[in-house]
């Protein structure tokens, strides 16, 4: 056996996408003057990957759960415990989460009645009406919350004897009674108590609250209720470190990305504040402070976001754009890797522009370092790598792709 | 349907590589002058073939089970069977079976405290030493042991009531007591009893046998303990002839493989010295032994050891020599399956020169047979069949593949 390597997984957010008319009939990555890329391509070993099955739209967090080898399918237990994660709360395996709206409700025959699941889209406050009914006790358990962007909130509840099958209190609509949580069995209906005892006592908290008065003065729709949904357990997940003998890092750009690096116990890089996770990211910062700490690591993560966003919003010029600085600020990586990094560079889903969303087309992916075996394949492309020598593959194959070549697999058998 | 074909799979033992410099960034494989590899190429078909998973490094042990259609993470119980196996023992289902090393302990304080975990890398008299402690009964259960390469070998143990879940004699390291095995439940201690007492029974054997006492005089360490470790259970497998309704035999090379093919209940087919296992090996021999009682059989599984020979050694141009010693040898194989047999030829496993080992990388396969959809691939190498028309498969899925070819496989509803 040669001399172990270091790996390095660089994800494109959202690259992958479909031919767009006003492109040429070319996606974005096919569009975008991408030289390093494509170097690293010609260079590499090519293919495209379903990041989680033909055919299956991944989220962010079961994207990278696959990406770093865990089944999806095992570890991911609802978005609660993923998006409470994301904003940056400390989650422990065996804790209950739920994803929270602010949202505007309004008492009608004892009934709270929902105005507006988005209460305005508040903005600003949310900060201040968490804070109001964080670190609360409701049947010996210890409840968390903290405020996301916009209308957003996590819980997390923390007990023992705790379920996780229970209704949605959100109504998903306007103009209908709020729901009761709802379980069957023992563990269920203590979970489902303490969500309805949380509802009650945000209501009761909010509809004093200071921020509120303000919001109706200004002629706003108070916060004055949080709802629940998206109900979860968190996972016992085996930590990165202890399942492959790597000492694992990850610079990512956004809350939900760093929630799965640190549940799976990687150093998470502190980023500096031109780093935005936006379309104006400064992706030279964000590259720069991955290698800054590269050499006391075996495993790098890093994921820059601008794509996904462009792919959001439905702008394939600004697609291509954040693609090319992307290209342009991998300037240094690619000294780096031509030192012997096994590097795989790919998105962690496809975000057409014309879906405006995730999507289950596959995404091209290059593999680079000492031994590959170099394919036919020499510019960087969905297409392209689709005539790649490594075919067809799975989001979860990747890891161990690049554990056998960096001199890391154990064999199975003799 | 037609009428059934009869079915060859050729394994040419750890073929597949990755580019090497002094082959002018070629595999052997690429660099080889292959001309009949290449024919069946240009008229089969080709693929690569993940033996396990993508990434995944498989034994000689379960590649062979997955090119036989058995799932190795199924049918693969721990080392101890496969090595009692590997040294033409005779393991049956049920048996449980342990790898063993000849140590040299001294007694200190009523502990067998470890001084050499190998004796001295002995290499003569093991024969006589596994002699003095074969066949003995304790518990009721009879033993069996043989010597292996070296300092190595094997014990089975038959017996009734026997678990497998036992914790290892062998500390793994030097300087300390021997450990005791032990194990949880009735079954489970049974195990454990019986090899304390073989443990200990061999130490009061060996240390007076007149092997031991030679290597004293000559200033070597004694071979004066067995110390058991990687215990597992002879799985219960269905016979390949039952599961597949094919009257089955193997032409291989090493012990290994040929107690995998015993226990599949193969006939292993007797071959001439000449047929040695190394890089001196007759392949001509080989392959004319095999093709001799080919009549006789619907299913024949050659395998060819040389060029993982080679690539345990880091020897490319060797690999070169033994692929193309081989392709020469494969004359008469070719006229036979001309007259319509179907052929799978491939790797069981990549065994690159740099790694020196078994590698996780992809293997280059060919189909050849009537009806095969013939492709584009015109030579046989790993990069040329990453492009074939079966794509990129796993090792369990060759045998079905052939068996449709074939005529022999059942449909999955109506």
């Amino acid at each position: 056996m040669g001399e172990k390597t270091k790996i390095m997984i660089i994800i494109c957010d959202g690259m992958g996408d479909r031919p767009i008319a006003e492109l040429g009939n070319r996606t974005p990555l096919e569009a975008a003057e991408t030289p390093r890329m494509d170097m690293l391509a010609l260079r590499g070993e090519t293919c495209i990957v379903d990041i989680i099955a033909p055919g299956v739209r991944p989220g962010s967090d079961t994207a990278h759960l696959a990406l770093c080898g865990y089944d999806p399918y095992e570890y991911y237990t609802g978005r609660g415990p993923f998006e409470a994660l994301g904003v940056g709360m400390d989650v422990r395996p065996g804790d209950v989460a739920l994803r929270l709206n602010f949202s505007t409700v309004e008492e009608r025959d004892g009934a709270l009645v929902v105005l507006d699941r988005r209460a305005g889209r508040i903005t600003e406050g949310t900060d201040e009406l968490a804070a109001a009914v964080d670190d609360m006790e409701i049947e010996g358990a210890r409840l968390y919350v903290k405020e996301s962007t916009a209308h957003r909130a996590a819980l997390v509840i923390r007990g023992v004897g705790l379920g996780h099958e229970v209704r949605d209190v959100d109504p998903h609509e306007v103009g209908v009674p709020i729901w009761k949580a709802e379980g069957v069995g023992e563990a269920n209906e203590k979970t489902a108590k303490i969500i309805n005892e949380f509802v009650k006592r945000s209501y009761e908290i909010f509809k004093e609250h200071p921020v509120n008065a303000t919001r109706v003065e200004d002629g706003e729709r108070p916060a004055n209720v949080l709802l629940p949904r998206g109900v979860g357990l968190a996972p016992h997940i085996p930590p990165f470190g202890e399942r492959y003998g790597l000492k694992g890092a990850a610079a990512v750009e956004v809350g939900l990305i760093r929630g799965i690096a640190k549940y799976l116990e990687l150093d998470v890089i502190e980023l500096p504040p031109s780093v935005t996770g936006g379309l104006d990211s400064d992706f030279d910062a964000l590259f720069a402070a991955a290698l800054s700490v590269f050499d006391g690591y075996d495993f790098l993560l890093i994921n820059a976001k601008g794509p996904d966003v462009a792919g959001h919003d439905d702008d394939p010029v600004a697609k291509v754009e954040a693609i090319e600085r992307i290209d342009v600020a991998l300037e240094p990586v690619v000294e780096k890797v031509a030192t012997g990094v096994h590097l795989a560079l790919l998105a962690d889903h496809s975000t057409p522009c014309v879906v405006g969303d995730h999507s289950g087309d596959p995404v091209p992916c290059l593999f680079y370092g000492p031994g590959v075996r170099t394919d036919d394949t020499a510019t960087f492309g969905e297409r392209t790598c689709a005539y790649g020598g490594a075919g067809r593959i799975r989001g979860q194959d990747a890891l161990p792709i690049l554990l056998q070549l960096s001199e890391r697999a154990e064999k199975l058998g003799a």
